[in-house]
C-alpha cells in the first residue's frame, strides 16, 4: 500500500453494476473523476467454485430465505483484504448504528472494504473468522446492503480532502458538535408573509452565533432526546468557552 | 388518485438521474419492471423562473454553502402533491430517525413523496410551510438527500406485496419484535474448523425457535441497549405466551 493510493471504497457485493451509481454524480462523482477517490467492486458470485457459481444455501435450521455461504464469501474477502485496506465492514440491521464519529474515522484511514449481504445476510462464521465490523445504517431493513453501501461511501467521501470547498461547512453541520444543525434561511427575504428571523439580518456575527447555538440546542432537545443528554455533560465546559471568549471581545 | 396505481415514490432532487441507480437492479428492479411500484423524478431546477434556474442563494446571517429557496422547492412540492400522493418527507439529519415502524406505514400507503436537499439544506419556511416530515437516515451527515431517498424506498418497496417471495421472512426480521435478527448458518456444515450450532441441527423445531429468540435477545442487549430496554417491557408478555404454548404441546 503506498501513500500515493487515494482513499478506497471496495465493495464486495452480487451486484456490483449498482455502482457508481449515485455516487458516480455530483460531488462525489466530480471527486471520483479528479481521482480524489477510487471505487473498487468485487462480485462475490466470481469466488463461487460450483459449475452453478452458488453462493448461498438454505439455512440450517430451517426458515424463509438464503444464507450466503462462509466459504464464498471468505475467498472474497481474502482476495480484498491482501493489500491490507482496511477496515471491513459487514452492513446488517444487527449491527452498531453507523454514526459520523465513525465515518470521521474511515475518511481518515487508507480506505473500506464493504461487504453488502443479499437475502437473510451472511453465515455466522465468516462474520467472526473475518473479525468483520457490523454495521447498521438505521433501523430499517433493506433488501440488501447495497444502498446502505452507497450511503456509508457518500459520507466519507464528503470528508476527504479537496472534496468540499469551504471547510466551515464541515464544523457547523449536524452532529459535529454533538447538536442538530440550525435551521437555514436565504432569499427572499419575505416569503408568502414569512419573514427570516431577524437577528439573521442584523450583522452582528456574535449576536448570530449565539442564536444558531440556541436553535441547534432546542432543535436538539426536542427532537433528539438521547443527543441532547450527551450533549449537556459537556454543555458547562462550552457554555464556559462561550463566556470567555465574549470577554475576550 | 385510482386504487389502481402501484404504491408510488415521487423524488424532488436536483439530481433526477441519480434514480432507480441501484433501485434499477435485483429485488427492487424487477418489481418495478413488473410494475408493483413506480418511480417518479421531478427536477426542482425545472421549477425556478430566472433565466439562470438558479435554486440556491447565499445563507442569511452569513456562513459556508448555499441554501435551497423556499420559493422554487416550495412550487416543485405544489406540482408533486396535487394528487393527493403523500406524506410528503423531507431528507434530512435534523430530522427524526427513520424505522421499521414508520417504513412500514409508509409502504402500507399510496407512496411517498421525497425532498432530496443538497447544499446546506432547504430554507426553514418551505419546511414549515408544507408540514414536511423530517428524517433522517441515521447520525452520519451525506452530501445529499438522494442516498438516502434511495435507502428508505428500498426498505419501502421490498414490503410491498408480491414483491418478495416468502411472507415468513418478514415476520422475522431485525426489529420485528423489537429484536435484532438471530444469526445464520448454511453449509458446510464444518467450516475452517467451526461448526454450527448443534441445536439447529436437531430437527427439533420447539428448541430451534427457543435458541433463535435466545440469541436475538443476547444480541439485543449486547448492541443495542436502547432496543433491549423497550423490549423488556413486553417481555414478560412474551414468555408468558411461549410458556402457556410450551404446555400445548
Amino acid at each position: 500500500m503506498t501513500n500515493q493510493r487515494p482513499w478506497t471504497a471496495r465493495v464486495l457485493t452480487l451486484f456490483p453494476e449498482m455502482f457508481p451509481g449515485p455516487l458516480g454524480q455530483s460531488l462525489a462523482g466530480k471527486a471520483l473523476e479528479k481521482g480524489l477517490w477510487r471505487l473498487e467492486t468485487s462480485d462475490i458470485r466470481s469466488f463461487a467454485t460450483d459449475k452453478h457459481r452458488t453462493v448461498d444455501d438454505t439455512p440450517f435450521g430451517g426458515g424463509a430465505g438464503m444464507v450466503m455461504r462462509p466459504d464464498v464469501v471468505d475467498a472474497a474477502l481474502e482476495a480484498a483484504t491482501q493489500d491490507g485496506l482496511g477496515p471491513a465492514i459487514y452492513l446488517t440491521p444487527r449491527g452498531q448504528r453507523v454514526e459520523q464519529a465513525l465515518v470521521r474515522d474511515w475518511a481518515a484511514g487508507p480506505g473500506l472494504v464493504l461487504v453488502c449481504g443479499r437475502y437473510e445476510g451472511l453465515d455466522e462464521r465468516v462474520i467472526e473468522a473475518r473479525g468483520l465490523l457490523e454495521i447498521s445504517l438505521g433501523d430499517i431493513v433493506l433488501s440488501g446492503g447495497e444502498p446502505a453501501a452507497l450511503a456509508v461511501i457518500d459520507a466519507c467521501v464528503r470528508l476527504l480532502p479537496g472534496v468540499m470547498g469551504a471547510e466551515e461547512t464541515l464544523e457547523e453541520e449536524s452532529f459535529e458538535r454533538g447538536l442538530l444543525e440550525y435551521p437555514h434561511y436565504t432569499r427572499p427575504a419575505e416569503w408568502q408573509g414569512r419573514t427570516v428571523p431577524e437577528v439573521l439580518l442584523s450583522g452582528h456575527h456574535e449576536k448570530i452565533k449565539a442564536w444558531r447555538l440556541s436553535q441547534a440546542e432546542a432543535a436538539t432537545k426536542l427532537r433528539r432526546p438521547d443527543l441532547w443528554t450527551a450533549y449537556e455533560k459537556q454543555r458547562p465546559q462550552v457554555l464556559g468557552n462561550k463566556s470567555s471568549r465574549r470577554k475576550e471581545d
